[in-house]
């Protein structure tokens, strides 16, 4: 199977777990909240956590309904967590004060995360696999810690650990997830596990550099999002501080690790570098 | 055993609740997180949830440990919810805008809340039992649902039908959680899991009924809280629109609905009618 057939294989499975992703939005629940939900969840994204698991799962063999719940629950995780994060944003934006608009109290956002939160964790559930519930449960705590580290800690001047800690929170830890998840599901080999949270560590990390980067260099439509909007919110990015030679390389360091990690792991001749790639190609 | 030395034992095994819940302010944080957490969980309260987790465990033999772990759990998960419904009220009584202090900006609530939430997940998957995982994230959800339902509703006119639902939501839903996930770790035979479910049911609904009388009749200091708070907040309670008398009529019928069940059960020679009186009589 070449790399390309690898990757359209995915494709289809990626239907199935938008599919359980709008499953959410249930008919038992308050008309507005449904629409909320709908809105939020239609808003899209690449979906690039699920691919990742979807791409690891598949290459060790892991049953497909467990993918797909677990990329369902890992893009519901990553999606709580943006819905509070825009919130708490928009506040840091106007001191202190959200953004309110005619449909969206802060009182709605608040509460509409919350419950993707409470699916987002019903999923992992769904796995039948207790590790999986803990792994959630530890990364929701290393995401939210890192969100409040970097609010309480002093802004402008970032030291390289606190911004690969930054990042890690922010990022590369729902990487690590999905791909450490898919692996759990596949086998119960201690080294194969270790190997696969490197990886899914590492592909999270060049991802979010290269992110950064870009919100630099200012490639706004392909970006979907404002070139700068990092820099302007106030939050020390690493090439707003050390500029983008020095970051282009840091990227580089970190898919290099990632390659060394796979040879480690006996796993250099899979698919997994084209993966990392693909992947970091795609930030979105 | 008499009913005395019954609730004396449960003093003893709610230190430990206490312990574990103190042990999520871990060393492992940012110190403002922490100095947050200690803040708010030493802020106490009367601990009813695991209190009504222990008795209930207690008595059908339970192991004491799993009880510890679900105690801390639906404490902080309770908790969780207050700091994101004290966040939304003061955005309810200041017409969307949260009340700010030097200490507490709305991004550190929104956010401490959120971390809450995952110590409470990671809590219950430490019982090792995945029937209680998915309990866990759909008490979440139900929590959730009801305040948003509460929150798009036309305000004042309720039904009893709704009041029922949000009182359920709002209160009972723990309850109900604390008394059948005490159950789950002690038997699994279905007949009391369900007699234990409806159970904490009932008693959650009295126990949102009578504190729902107390508002209104303003037993301030007994409270810990302002009498008269939800009427003036614009929450529709069921005192406030059919009046004290019909009110109270209500809670002695849900009192009398719970003893029923546990005759039905064949449990009205235990502890639990003594459990339930005491629990109602608790109420924070």
């Amino acid at each position: 199977m070449s790399s390309i057939t690898f990757f359209t294989s995915v494709q289809d499975q990626l239907k199935f777990v938008e599919q359980r992703i709008r499953e959410q939005a249930g008919e038992d629940h308050h008309p507005d909240l449904r629409s909320a939900l709908e809105h939020i969840l239609s808003a899209g994204g690449k979906r690039i956590r699920p691919t990742l698991g979807l791409l690891v799962g598949n290459m060790l063999g892991a049953p497909e309904e467990k993918l797909i719940t677990l990329g369902a629950s890992v893009e519901l995780l990553h999606t709580a967590t943006l819905v509070h994060d825009d919130l708490i944003d928009g506040a840091l934006l106007r001191r202190g004060i959200p953004t309110l608009n005619a449909r969206w109290s802060p009182a709605a956002t608040v509460l509409t995360g919350d419950f993707l939160f409470a699916r987002a964790a019903k999923l992992a559930a769904e796995t039948d696999y207790l590790p999986l519930m803990k792994l959630f449960a530890d990364t929701l705590a290393t995401i939210v810690n890192g969100e409040l580290t970097q609010m309480f800690s002093a802004r402008g001047v970032i030291e390289r650990d606190n911004y690969y800690q930054r990042i890690y929170a922010k990022t590369a830890s729902l990487f690590e997830m999905a791909s450490l998840a898919a692996c759990m599901v596949a086998t119960e080999d201690e080294e194969t596990r270790a190997a696969m949270k490197v990886f899914g560590y590492e592909v999270g990390m060049a991802f979010q550099i290269v992110d950064d980067i870009l919100d630099v260099e200012g490639a706004s439509a392909d970006l979907g999002k404002t070139a700068g909007k990092d820099a302007a919110a106030g939050k020390p990015t690493y090439p707003a501080v050390y500029g983008l030679d020095e970051s282009k390389r840091l990227a580089a360091d970190t898919i290099a690790r990632a390659d060394a990690g796979l040879r480690d792991a006996g796993l250099h001749e899979s698919h997994l570098p084209a993966i990392a790639q693909w992947i970091v190609g795609r930030r979105s």
